[in-house]
């Protein structure tokens, strides 16, 4: 008979994970090779809690709105497995829950952490005695997963930068003779600048904003950011900032815990954007406005990247397809052919390799001053905010899909850790 | 021979302002009946200073752009004119401005403050003995001016809270099982709730999000926002929070000037998200999340209305039809026919009527609770965000105009006070 797929979405969401999860059930559904496709209920928590969604009772056209639907339609979580010499009850489990349900293959939708996970499964389902199949699926919008080209998600966040930075500045520009001056953009990156990067291609001329960005791999010095953003102003008459969120000091405390009190003397959420203002309003007294754009940047389907979207989908399908193919401890990678015009077509990575390997961004993205992005960053990060893929509206607000999410009857006691 | 347009951009720009200067240049273009539409470099200021931009050297192609170029393509300011009694010289000023450059129409686009100085402009200029016909034409998101149903950019800015506010929803619905369990989105409004309150049409079902709403029209007090909070967390698993900037507690205070201090006992910016997130977090302990859209919700010109960009183009193409009619001292507005379908006209209300009247979100718009819009609310904030009206895209980003903007020579002095 054949085995069914567990598949689950893992860490933070996406714009476009659901597309993913299109892909894979679209191109199951039309194998006879596989059986069902259950999904885990807020993730790999599922398999632990045996709580697998039947994919099969949703609609054919459910599942294509799948492909339109921001951030994860089955639930996602920030689990992680610990290590087999920690809890190798939690690998047992998950081994249980798959020989119960026929889950012969076990395809693991996330970053760094996931794929680490769906490696040891895939080492240890042999001497557990019940062989899994495993692929992992790239998704991360940190952009950090290495030998992919890119990592579904990362795209549309992309995309939502540069669209509203290029947007934000030009309010700004309007209001700037007599009213705001200066407007900063937080984004999201605690470990690498991918996003705050993509808010430069904003930028077609040398006088347009963004007119600095904040790296979390250059050091944050204070007297040089002050003086850049009044020649800025000086200049051009005001001055748009992208931050990301992991921007810091040379001793590596982060800007946003820059220890802001409340009234009681609790300490208050930071927000690299309010402590900048702060700066500058007291250095320079300019009229500043400031944004932080949190989930709003990784749930914004309405302006996703057709590329994103498209690699999203093609990941997706070609983790199927490995499976079928006999591959395992896998992961689909997207391969980059050429920049101009942007060719790529899909290869594959041994987990063992992607497993706890962070890609950071390249020094030679970063201009010299450190605050902004080089010719060969704008020809890495261009092609992947290209075209619009607009999710159907209705009343003015798009339409997401809500999936049934119907439950497959437990075969198996409770497990008590999770 | 026919007498120049002067046209002055006015307040906070919005997604549609420029598509009401397109209506008013493309239609003036039509006309014999006048001559150039001269337009103010940042406003008013441009006209006291004498820096006129002549909008003839703009090709047809750059102004049929501006209709879907968010900001101010001449740039905006925000400076009230004195009363007479203080400044009668800045008068004089606009009127002898106004007889130098031969203009006989002066359009003002903006709020309350700016439809007050064009009725003021109309009564004076016949007593200073060059007669100007003055039209006011509606502009701000704030949804504060009377007569009409709303104000050109409110919708736009509607439609981007209600998208984004459906988005985030999903992205927090998928963690919260084990991560984010709260989410605040921080909008503008300072006066009134009716951007909070657009964020409620996101809503389709009793559990969906938002689950709360702060207006500044209901005196906030913590306790019971941390009760329904919880409450919500307990039934739906997760609470989403659109909170506008101007939520105040009774005595008038607001949330976003909670007195928080840096580390050096400065104070700091407040932000009404992080310190909902601060009192939540104290309160309950739940992992939460918080935006600021600030700009980004004016400037969203990516996704506008498109029910707000043509009622942006027709007041300004009606600001002109009523110059050439003879009328004066007259703003046009939006007329409701009915609510489903939508159904509008343009219509025409005496300056002296809208000047300083400001136009509250009625108590009916709120649940009894405080935190949600009732049916009615949703019945008259619905048809404002219909239909999309994307911009042109080129390498990912939308493709918006810049205009040359030369200015006229000069024909005055300098003006000592602007």
């Amino acid at each position: 008979m054949a085995k069914n797929i567990f598949y689950a979405q893992s860490g933070g969401v996406t714009a476009v994970i659901n597309a993913t999860a299109c892909g894979v059930i679209e191109t199951a559904r039309k194998s006879r090779q596989v059986g069902k496709v259950l999904a885990g209920k807020n993730g790999i928590i599922g398999a632990l809690r045996e709580e697998l969604i039947d994919t099969s009772k949703e609609s054919a056209k459910a599942i294509a709105g799948l492909r339109h639907t921001p951030s994860g339609a089955f639930g996602s979580c920030r689990y992680k497995l610990k290590s087999l010499e920690e809890n190798a009850a939690e690998y047992r489990r998950l081994i249980d829950v798959f020989r119960a349900h026929d889950i012969g293959y076990f395809f693991y939708n996330g970053g760094g952490d996931s794929q680490d996970t769906a490696h040891k499964v895939s080492q240890l389902s042999t001497t557990m005695g019940h062989p899994i199949t495993c692929i992992g699926i790239p998704k991360t919008v940190d952009n950090d997963l290495p030998i992919t080209d890119t990592c579904p998600g990362f795209g549309s966040v992309a995309k939502y930068v540069a669209v509203s930075t290029r947007e934000a500045g030009l309010d700004v520009a309007s209001m700037a003779e007599s009213s705001t001056k200066v407007f900063v953009l937080e984004v999201m990156g605690r470990h690498a600048g991918w996003i705050a990067a993509a808010g430069g291609l904003a930028r077609d001329s040398s006088s347009a904003p963004p007119h600095v960005i904040l790296f979390p791999e250059i050091a944050f010095e204070e007297k040089a950011f002050l003086a850049k953003v009044k020649a800025t102003v000086d200049k051009v008459g005001y001055c748009v900032i992208v931050a990301s969120e992991g921007a810091q000091y040379a001793d590596g405390r982060f800007l946003a815990d820059a220890g802001m009190k409340d009234a009681f003397g609790h300490t208050q959420l930071g927000g690299v954007a309010p402590t900048l203002v702060d700066m500058i309003k007291a250095e320079h007294g300019y009229k500043c406005h400031w944004s932080v754009a949190d989930y709003l940047q990784r749930a914004a389907r309405h302006i996703a990247s057709a590329t994103d979207v498209e690699q999203a989908y093609a990941v997706g399908k070609a983790a199927v397809a490995f499976a079928l193919e006999g591959k395992n401890a896998v992961m689909p990678v997207i391969q980059r052919k050429r920049s101009k015009p942007y060719r790529w077509d899909i290869g594959e990575a041994p987990l063992g390799k992607v497993a706890n390997v962070e890609k950071m961004m390249p020094r030679s993205f970063i201009s010299k001053d450190g605050f902004g992005i080089t010719a060969r960053a704008r020809e890495y990060l261009s092609p992947l905010i290209q075209g619009e893929d607009y999710p159907p509206y209705r009343d003015g607000l798009p339409q997401y899909v809500r999936l049934k999410n119907q439950l497959v009857r437990k075969k198996l006691p409770a497990f008590k850790s999770a």
